[in-house]
């Protein structure tokens, strides 16, 4: 029987921490219980310190999720950690994760704190966090970096102290596989109560080689989990793929040998539903999850595929979750089909009177375009949930128009607070009058970083899903709007990027 | 000194294959002048058999490029290499790169050839490459999942025929460092006269690890060539990304130590010139070339840069030629202004009536944007050099409408073989209604696969590209489409994807 590899995902906290990233409460609560669909073993649902809406996100997590492992993020001291005993309170399985930069250059530069000061630290950090759970990982931040000596001593410290997990975080994305694994394997060997802990991998992407670094780990290292993100979320280049992790583990069992616990048919759902929800869109040559990672276009190949399948096929799309996109309802489909679809997509309403929202909603798509995808219902839900939280700033109606030789023009209604404003403007294309329209009463000065549309599904009448990225005084959000017109999917975006940067929410991310 | 890596671009051959990437001769001919600005060592241009446009193209690149080894692949028989040579006549330096499947399956299924058939095959072929040229690459296709002993003989014998370069390709991206790495270093160990040649890797990503896979074939196995294309651009899950090898050989020249040609700071400049011309566009979370692979967006690593940089930063942005969007034209510059900044960004145009033409979009793009930036000037030859070859079908203009709670509406006047025609149609959305009224008279009847927009440069006043792709009787083809207005963008890129399918290019891509 193989040994199990424990996957880890922090696409919820590290992940989250991507410019713009940030996720509402009810959209990580989603997004958990896809992980636990995918049956993910850790899933790290936040740092509970950083902020009220992390530590609220967490709870409910923890209260709605049974079978993955509930992981809450924490400094090394007692208030953070005992902030995340406490929105861990109802999990069923819960773990506390400790961490503590030991480089040099993060002790002396950031901490301003000798080493000895950092050793008691941990000590008692972990120390602490056994008083909650018994189930207690500890991360030096930035290990890849730090010194052998050093680091063995205060990892051998905080084993002694009852941490049952040891991540070796490459935070900066330096590693190279042998070396990577070489200094994985050497804290093993040298620390005397290394076997009881299990290791854990957390790669960066910088140079490209989180995946074989995160590998490496295993074979060389002897590291039995690994922690991920979905689509390699996280910030810079990202963290390790996940479904690459997944793929390569199963395709090449042969050489790795080792056990999953994850249904890879439900990657493919999980990468949606997170590009989706923080608007990071995949790129087509994306390995297992990219719109191109299984299609083959050129002749030979064509033949080949023909020929004998697995001439060029080393991964079947089917087993990653791949499907066409099917029609699952239509404009005379009623309320009971729609609420069924809701649940096999695992979206929870809150209330009856949410479901109807979401209902209505339905019937005006269905309205306005005859075939509606498990995409549409996703965008339509991420819609609702956006603008019954009371939003400062809601989307009422839209008109525009654009003719060759003249300004374009832009005319949109959007409600402050319940009241509703009308504004005009002209622009050089409709998203910039709509854009200009809203900034004309809104004032807020923000600076436009990035504007993307997707296509939710194939065919012209598609849903165009837009991203729009506003940057002010430092602070960077992502805002989605979904629509058959793109124009009002623009200003749906802007307005909810608009309504992210209203919150001011002050958090603390902190890396490994 | 340390030993010298040799970069071989294959963009414009192995990138290109991916479905919808097809350039045209001019748009190669830029992509070429870029890489041999990045001081790229070798430039695969493309596979002169199979087509007449990769022939053309090739023999376009080989008048043009001086300082980079020009490339044609070729299948190992006679007639492709002799077109190869054909195509490459006039490059300084040329080199013809021959291939022939080594594994079981491929020769049973694909090629149905006996081993000996295929052994002998592969030696006439470099044997007749060698008439042209002192400078022969051969590949054992899907090398990777080959019988030792039968690619040792194999290779033994191309050497002895004065084969240079021995290119071992992973072809379906089933590679691990470990094994890719010491089956190369097997291959060379048993290899009587393996020291005649130098060795390459060609790695895919398909389980994410093309980067680990071709520096492993270098460290362990002994490669001293990397094959790579820009942005990872490739079938499926693309290739090895000459970005992320660059920056990881010079990031950790402390563990590689090998000197590369490379000029980096040319590296997102050729990031953006083939995102651009394929519409293949790059994840935000890519590594080195993302719009964050240099964002910080945390508080705790904002404040770690700021106390010291190389805390959370293991590169430089601007070592790999990130910088700040600058406007550098605008209304009032004249032609001059205009042509110099075209040369400095290498753009040739052929005659002085196409620097007119363009300069007159120009002038008609600065009235209705007051900030011209270098994106929008690429974007617009782009368009110019679709437009001016007479292609069957241009855009002539638009008018669109949408309006809460009516039926969006468009009218586009486009040319046909010359001949204008107008259509009107209603939509979903005004993209919708745009693509409907374009089809009430193509009658293409093509499928639209996807549909995306990017802003090609900050702010609400950018120019949205647009990229369309459409299938059409298991043809694939990508559209691109720039202007300020996203509806007319759009139109573009439609009409610009039915061009595609129009021209009746019949082609063979075979596959390393």
């Amino acid at each position: 029987m193989a040994e199990k590899l424990i996957i880890f995902d922090t696409t919820l906290r590290d992940g989250e921490q991507s410019p713009g990233a940030s996720m509402t409460r009810d959209e990580k609560i989603r997004i958990a219980k896809q992980l636990e669909r995918m049956r993910v073993d850790v899933i790290e649902a936040g740092f509970a310190a950083a902020s009220q809406g992390d530590f609220e996100s967490i709870k409910a997590i923890s209260s709605v999720i049974k079978d993955s492992i509930i992981c809450s993020l924490s400094r090394a001291n007692d208030r953070d950690i005992a902030r995340a005993a406490e929105a861990l309170e109802s999990a069923k399985r819960k773990r506390i994760h400790t961490f503590i930069a030991t480089s040099p250059l993060h002790m002396e530069k950031k901490l301003r704190m000798s080493p000895e000061q950092v050793l008691e630290q941990a000590k008692l950090a972990v120390r602490y966090a056994r008083k909650f759970t018994d189930d207690v990982e500890f991360s030096p931040e930035d290990g890849s970096r730090s010194e052998m000596d050093f680091l063995c001593r205060v990892i051998e410290a905080v084993i002694s102290e009852g941490a049952t997990t040891i991540n070796f975080a490459d935070t900066v994305g330096y590693g190279v596989p042998e070396l990577y694994g070489n200094m994985l394997r050497t804290l093993r060997e040298r620390i005397p109560n290394s076997d009881k802990a299990i290791w854990s991998v957390h790669c960066h992407n910088d140079l490209g080689m989180a995946v074989a670094n995160s590998l490496a780990g295993v074979t060389i290292g002897g590291a039995r989990q690994i922690e991920c993100t979905i689509n390699g979320l996280g910030e810079r280049a990202g963290n390790t793929a996940l479904e690459e992790i997944v793929m390569a583990v199963r395709t090449r069992k042969d050489y790795f040998n080792f056990e999953l616990g994850i249904d890879a048919t439900q990657i493919v759902p999980a990468s949606k539903l997170v590009s989706q929800i923080t608007g990071f869109n995949v790129q087509p040559n994306k390995a297992v999850v990219g719109a191109n990672a299984f299609a083959h276009a050129s002749g030979i190949h064509q033949d080949g595929i023909l020929k004998a399948r697995d001439t060029y096929e080393i991964m079947r799309a089917e087993d990653v979750g791949w499907t066409a996109n099917k029609i699952v309802l239509g404009k005379l489909s009623g309320r009971n089909a729609f609420k069924q679809r809701l649940e096999e997509l695992g979206i929870a309403l809150e209330s009856e009177t949410e479901v109807n929202a979401a209902f209505a909603r339905f019937k005006e798509l269905a309205d306005r375009k005859s075939e509606i995808f498990d995409e549409d219902i996703m965008a339509l839900v991420s819609d609702e949930q956006q603008s019954h939280h009371q939003e400062h700033y809601q989307y009422v109606s839209l008109s525009q128009r654009s003719e060759t030789g003249e300004q374009p023009h832009a005319k949109v209604v959007f409600s402050i607070e319940g009241k509703e404003a009308t504004s005009e403007s002209r622009g050089n294309g409709p998203v910039d009058a709509t854009f200009a329209a809203i900034e004309a009463v809104t004032q807020s000065g923000a600076e436009l970083l990035l504007f993307s549309v997707n296509a939710i599904t194939t065919g012209t009448q598609s849903q165009g899903e837009v991203t729009v990225r506003l940057s002010k005084s430092g602070r960077i959000v992502n805002g989605v709007g979904a629509d058959p017109d793109i124009i009002v999917a623009s200003a749906k975006a802007y307005i909810s990027a608009l309504n992210k940067l209203h919150s001011k929410v002050e958090k603390v991310n902190p890396q490994l």
